[in-house]
């Protein structure tokens, strides 16, 4: 074990980040054509390993269609702007036009407003209506509310996504969500997260989820760490959760539940390493969030951000770097390592001799002193 | 042991600061409404485990009453600008006023002015008066010369301060403090320290102290290290001096000293690393040093920034960040991890499935690489 | 091993790259005059264990032959401006000029003029004439494509670079180039990369290199480890490599492969270091660049910079340090390490008491923390 | 062992700089008043352990005296700007007046001035007319040629500095130096480095010299490592060297010799640090460059700055912190550790429980991460 000896009465286990990681080419290499990057999770297969977060920075309807339509998978946050306002237009353009002392504040109130069921119908129904896998996400906290609106709309994919989300809720006052029992009620694929640990995970896939999501929203607008002394550096927390996987499938008897990384994936180098330590497919905010589509306008944040009492999340100004195909499958025409996230992927791989993803989880890595 | 060989003939341990330090969630949540964070010590319960330091740009008479009101304890520095001047309001002036090239002959120069016995007095009654629980400090250099007169003044809980107190301090030319001696004579519990190890807490533990500050005054406004060469990595120091207290605890036949973190706490998530380590609770200066009551005015700056001949600390300016109920207890309308520094507590206790202070300083921590 | 857990199912080496370490003196020291710098390969002796990068902002046919007469051996791109264009110059003019916004864009546009044939050989052909070593680079993509003309035009050195080369290209288009046939058919010796690993070198020397490339073009101007995850710490890659060459030498029955360190070595203490730990040879490429003779006119870049879908890699400013004979033996007028390479390398092998460069492999080394 | 793999042929040893270090109060304090920081080396005791470097921008022969009156030892350099011109004073004009760009250049051009002995005599004269002990230093490259003037001009202590001096210089073009006869010939004690590492510290010894400088000028001006690719970790090279301090002690039957640690010294905690690590006295470079005395009006610079073909050093601006006297016994009027260096360290002594120098040498120590 990787472990330290903070004091005389605490350890702690070691934990590395992407950036600490990198992927070591061997003694094969191969073509890019020749790499396969297709993922399937249930019964959907995606010609690349990427889920658009259900953050407002980052998906309106149209875009959730637009990452569909390229191979991915976009998901709708469905307590956010989209069914907040009939037309969010305005309060996205309050958004990017707040100062940087007013945000936190401006984004507390934008929010503020309460969420409509028949818009959480309506976004899902135009997404459907283009026909690629529909996706929305609520938190923990509101899938009670709304879950029985969202299944009736209709989804292919529901997730669940929080900073921290646990199979066993505990609370005094009101009846948790039973997450086992709601995904078993279900018959949709349940994507649940952020989890970070080995048990943490097990404990999820336990209730029946076909997906994990990785990390506690350490991405580029987070200040979950400052705020909350919470951290899960990402090579570390997916190479645990993998561990899970792996026993998980035994001890279920075959059931393989996918492990997506979330967060900390600001370049495709980072992608790199998010599969190279074991996941099976990267959840994408920033990057995505920089496309010409991306509903933010060039401004990034998260649900953390509007938190009423405890904000632990910033709106960034994140700019913009070309279209969402481009962002996606290039060309790039920078060097920066944030367009043509799949083709770097897909190089990447082929210069260490790997040919698809599920492989190239066992590439060597090395770590930087 | 975490030790490290610099040279052939000198051996080290490895320190770690609350920086290299993070919580992990596991497999439980928990709603934060049931999470405790109330603090004992001795007779006294507070709602929050949160002491407010006995520094000049921190605390007044009116800030300690404040504290106390809000579930905390406030401790009135007796030897500072309370007790040399009889209304401050000019000396605050003037420190506010500095300029960055004339701060520290300036402090010098402005704490050149005697303490005053009646002004000792006036102000702990000042306090008293208000109904919330007393508390002054002193100085180990001033406690024999005004102790006699803070104990006729009346105090809840005695704080000696300094940057290192040790339970034997030698010297050829006085008769020094006998602290186990003083505190045996005195009828009222007490706080004492900057100690970073074991053994320096163990003796300061077999004083009769009711608590041990741990931390050399490692906080935003400190040299000490450039200056003196001193340093005591926090998370290391609340760890080793937790063991003491476990050690003690079987020694003494059940007293509990608490242990109190010192310095570094900048942010919320410093305060969930330090009872994360060990702490009992934690003395805050410049985050309280930040909001709108502080007497500072947006300056901070502790007792070894204006020594007469060594200064070790720098008035610093920190701004103001809110009221200080929105410091303590929120809403926070800012993700900077400065304001709502218990609510932020209690959401990382209850993130990570724990509901009481005791219980959390078992907490699974994780060490950045 | 020195072998980390990354988490519960991956574990990484540990690497160090030149910043890492230093070289040590101990109980004997030299004059520089006595000191040996020089290096043969194949049948080929340099006074200087100096290759030129064949990069444009490097090399142009009148630099690589003022390398030569200086002692190096100079490098022409084949597949570079000076293939591409009759009069490069205009191209070179207009790569100066190109905004920092522009830069990747202009490189792609510039870099798309296709390679002429008769170029090449004419290109070669000034180089013989001034009767230096004549050595030309083509990627591995291009080797099939152009080799017959660079070996009709002649040629002494044969180098194949590319951010990663290996033995065994594997493809299912197109057959992939023979490595180890085509050295064998080849009457010129070759060099080859990059490689950064014990496996993938053992395998390139198997082939029948004559040396090998260390490295993936971790340079001043790359951004490979932000755009494709991939890092190769140099100190480490360089004694792993080491390692193979020692093996290979056993195995071949006495077959030594040279192996040259290619990037990172921006300042002359990283040349030290890149020998120290195992290089026989450096390949300079920005420190060249800074040449008043280097084509590139304060302006540096690889062939990575016109990748025309992945572009990873930056034009970067590099200014002029000074002449070429300056840059390489002095003297020096600047500290900053930039000047006088040869010199500083002469002198650090002289103050560490060895008198050649193969000794000089075994001098003591520390790391710092 | 500290032992670390660089890769599969090559190991290092870890080091440790004094910002690494820091030194750990433990269960007793003390009154600065009863601690001694007075230090003996042959016949000479010092009221500090504190030799001032023979840099022309710290000594002059009037600084040198103001040194020894202060109560440490002043070292002139011998082959500096004192005993190339008889009125140095235009040379210090134009050295501070130089561009940062012509920095380099300006000084090899004003010490390309041959040396004068008549000024080696002079110089030293008008020291020992002050009554305070003389001290002299040579580079070991310059010793044969005028340490007959010096011993002729009379000297207490000679010190031959260079950036490395082993025991055994090889050169095949003139007769090098034989430090072990030279030294036996002289009758005054001889200080002697730098050197870094057990071996060499060893050997040194074994020539006679009565102390041994530990470090490479890894001082505030010095590009030793960009340059020479030359790193001593300070804190580790001093506890390497105290160890064959040790080694010679019990050989020699008695023999002890001086540990002065060399370059790094910028704090008074550092002075800290390399006392805790084995250091019997420090030699002061930048930190009496910034005194109101120095001759360097403000800037630093040490030998290596003007070598006519290989500069590895700067010339750096440093600025005025106060007299000479506040430099080293204070009063402070600022917090950064550059004033009263010695009531600093006297401070942290009594802080840390110790009463002399020898016996902070087993201070506890804690490197931070």
């Amino acid at each position: 074990m990787n472990e330290v000896e903070i004091g005389l009465t605490k350890r702690a286990i070691r934990g590395y980040s992407f950036d600490d990681v990198a992927v070591v080419p061997s003694r094969r290499t191969r073509d890019p054509e020749d790499v396969s990057v297709s993922w399937s999770i249930d019964a959907f297969t995606f010609s690349m390993p990427v889920i658009a977060a259900p953050m407002d920075s980052v998906m309106s309807p149209e875009t959730a269609i637009a990452v569909g339509k390229l191979g991915g998978l976009g998901v709708l946050n469905l307590e956010g702007l989209w069914t907040r306002y009939e037309d969010p237009s305005s309060a996205y353009e309050e958004i990017a036009n707040l100062t940087e002392e007013d945000a936190t504040e401006g984004l507390q109130r934008i929010y503020a407003e309460p969420i409509k069921e028949e818009l959480i119908t309506a976004r899902l129904q135009q997404i459907r209506d283009a026909g690629v896998p529909v996706a929305g996400a609520l938190s923990p906290q509101r899938t009670q509310e709304f879950s029985s609106t969202v299944l009736s709309a209709g989804v292919d994919l529901f997730v669940i996504r929080g900073t921290t989300v646990s199979a066993e809720h505990v609370s005094q006052n009101r009846e948790p969500l039973n997450l086992k029992q709601f995904i078993y009620d279900l018959d949709v694929p349940v994507i649940v997260g952020g989890a970070a640990t080995y048990t943490a995970a097990l404990h999820l896939m336990r209730t029946g989820a076909a997906g994990v999501l990785v990390g506690f929203g350490g991405g580029a607008a987070s200040s979950t760490r400052a705020a909350l002394g919470i951290n899960a550096p990402m090579a570390t927390a997916i190479s645990d959760v993998a561990s899970a996987r792996r026993d998980y499938l035994d001890e279920s008897g075959g059931r393989y539940v996918h492990v997506i990384a979330d967060g900390g994936l600001g370049r495709s180098g980072d992608i790199v390493a998010a599969i190279a330590t074991g996941a099976d497919a990267v959840m994408l905010g920033s990057t995505l969030a920089r496309s010409h589509e991306a509903p933010g306008r060039g401004w990034h944040w998260g649900p953390e951000a509007h938190h009423p009492t405890l904000p632990r999340g910033y709106r960034v100004h994140v700019g913009v770097d070309g279209s969402l195909e481009q962002v996606l499958l290039g060309p790039a025409h920078s060097a920066h390592g944030r367009t043509n996230l799949v083709g770097a992927l897909r190089h990447s791989m082929a210069t260490c001799g790997y040919s698809d993803l599920k492989e190239f989880q066992r590439v060597d890595v090395i770590v930087q002193r």
